[in-house]
């Protein structure tokens, strides 16, 4: 068996209470515990834009839906993308040369990366960030170094950081951006000398912005793949499984070069497959109108606000508010380590949160809270207060506070 | 860039009228030219059981169709594939630890080697056989070696091929079977000969499964896993593309002894990410009722006998019986290569069927013809009725019946 498969978390003989593997949810779920570790939309709840429904309803009814669409993906879907990658990304491209439809992003994050990643080849990883960040490399051979970031910097980069672990092996900077789980927006600065290290040390980068759609506060939001220089060495990897809420469709889109997506296109069937015809034609009509996406950020952002207000009235507990999204990333430090916090609130709040050591460096002494799931409110804020009054209770069972 | 990824056929800039790949084939139907190059049954007919129809309908409707199902797939749809696996394969597994879904079966054969194979690792794979096959293991580093089939042996097993070529590096066999192109059903004694070689020299064994639903003349059909000692060093690759005609639901399912499944249920998100969740639960109606299979399965029992008759019944043009499923391997040498007669059929039987080569060795002087495809056998035969005027005018125009 090949290096990077041995050791794997998460498997079928782990007893891990991890959010994505194994039947560890669904045996929580059984047991009637709300989760609030899972990056999917109004989880469980029944929500679906109505022309979105209709479109997948009339592709089962009267259409394509048992038969496959290319590999390299619906055409319709292509264009329609393009048209949103013109309005909100400022990118302009040919949908039919520089979009590849994959079947969620994470395998589109995979499928960007196996090109050019091989035994020995390092990857740099801005860290805490999405834990399949730093497996992925592994698992092709290579190696992830983590490049920490600083919660006192606002998680922003620090291109010396960086200097100090490039290397002749070095071939490729992997960005989560905004990130996931700290939810930072990186802003112009940061990409900036991110571009330039990229540029210098003729690299390949990757950046998965499947949190692009939401941003609060007026932050500028910048698609790396515009800034100069930077189009033809990098590959965008985007979802509709967070900004729209449709995760179970399983639609992602890959964005890149022409020289690039030729390599992707001579591959796709062998990669990922082909994409769920139905899902893709209700990725059209998602894109063709997307106000509803407007509707769930104001739920959002108003839900930010009310986490940042609970969780910063814990003794012991405090948290920056986030930037996009709907994570919340909760410094529990003081209380204990992610692993022990997080068991505490299954058995004392009845709530799963993500412990957040899967993240990385600069993860432990976190938690990830998913505070996008629930259609009503009113469920989400009293598994909120659970959290809080199991915490104040830790927090006094422990003397923290007095010490704090 | 890889070395595997270097010189990939059928991306952005190829001229080529493949079937699954670019934009050829979408150019090719706004022309109006019959595809006869898909394998996908009733393509593109509609045509869906109405239980699985309502199935999907009602998970969106009703349901968790915008909700992320497990990356190791749905749990009801793993018991009811245990129960087809029981009653059809014969093999005993527990639905739990020996199943994963998967996005469809391609990113499937790929997810089942990655664990395996690396940089030099080599790969025997019997020739001709699906195209996917030579190709990923050069993707993941390693090296495909072909193992010649003859058709005079109705491309059954000779294990000495395979000794010839089996060397330290040799890590995997990868199987087809039945297999496309040729349709062949591997018999017992072919199938016990590669059990007893893979244990011999310690390897791996994927087989791909994805035509096993329709097999004919009552020819014994035995999965290689359920062979003495090949449990523990078999995965399984299974698809209800062809058999159950789902293509559009992407929805494929790995089966292997549990030590497998742990490295590949640790690492599920990040190669496939998830499934589809309607087409899972369309998955599910499917399995717990396979009549439908059957009645599709005496459509193309009829339909290979009138292609058999068809092409035996032109100059210069021979095929064997297909075995099972809906493809025909058919003899063109005598006419021209693969490739000009490929090109030919779409000039002047405005028809595209597979060119030969790209199934490997033994390919050239070979098409493909799917006759599964078009619900209304009468398009169908209308299409075989073209290809036959313009393939006897050919062997007029060449001559080939006075000398062959």
């Amino acid at each position: 068996m090949r290096e990077g498969f041995k050791d794997l978390q998460g498997g079928l003989f782990a007893s891990v209470h991890k959010a994505d593997v194994g039947n560890a949810v669904s045996d929580l779920m059984k047991r009637g515990v709300d989760l609030m570790c899972w990056a999917d939309p109004f989880f469980p709840d029944l929500v679906i834009p109505q022309n979105v429904k209709q479109s997948v309803i009339d592709s089962i009814d009267k259409g394509m839906a048992t038969h496959y669409t290319m590999p390299i993906g619906n055409s319709d879907l292509k264009q329609a993308i393009a048209v949103k990658l013109k309005e909100d990304n400022h990118m302009n491209v040919d949908p039919d040369r520089n979009i590849l439809i994959t079947p969620g992003s994470d395998s589109g994050l995979m499928f960007a990366m196996m090109p050019f990643i091989g035994e020995g080849d390092e990857v740099l990883i801005p860290a805490p960030s999405y834990p399949s960040n730093f497996l992925n490399p592994k698992l092709l051979g290579g190696i992830a170094v983590p490049v920490p970031l600083k919660e006192e910097n606002n998680y922003q980069i620090e291109i010396e950081e960086f200097e100090k672990r490039v290397s002749p092996q070095t071939k490729m900077v992997l960005l989560t951006n905004p990130n996931n789980p700290t939810s930072t927006v990186l802003r112009r600065d940061s990409l900036e000398k991110i571009a330039t290290f990229v540029i210098e040390h003729d690299l390949v980068l990757v950046v998965d912005q499947a949190f692009e759609d939401a941003i609060y506060d007026d932050i500028e939001f910048v698609s790396i793949a515009t800034l100069p220089g930077m189009w033809e060495r990098t590959i965008s990897v985007f979802s509709i499984s967070k900004g729209m809420g449709l995760s179970g469709f399983r639609v992602g889109y890959l964005v890149a070069d022409d020289k690039i997506i030729d390599v992707l296109y001579g591959c796709t069937v062998n990669v990922i497959g082909a994409t769920n015809t139905s899902a893709q034609i209700g990725a059209i009509a998602a894109m063709k109108d997307r106000s509803f996406v407007k509707e769930y950020n104001a739920i959002f952002d108003r839900r930010r606000k009310a986490v940042y207000e609970i969780m910063n009235s814990i003794p012991g507990v405090s948290m920056a508010m986030p930037e996009s999204g709907f994570l919340s990333w909760v410094n529990i430090s003081k209380l204990g380590t992610s692993a022990e916090i997080s068991k505490y609130l299954i058995d004392h709040a009845n709530v799963v949160v993500n412990e957040g050591t899967p993240y990385g460096v600069g993860g432990e002494g976190y938690i990830r809270i998913v505070h996008g799931c629930y259609k009503d409110d009113n469920v989400l804020y009293a598994a909120l207060e659970r959290i809080k009054q199991a915490l104040i209770q830790l927090d006094i069972d422990k003397g923290v506070a007095a010490h704090g």
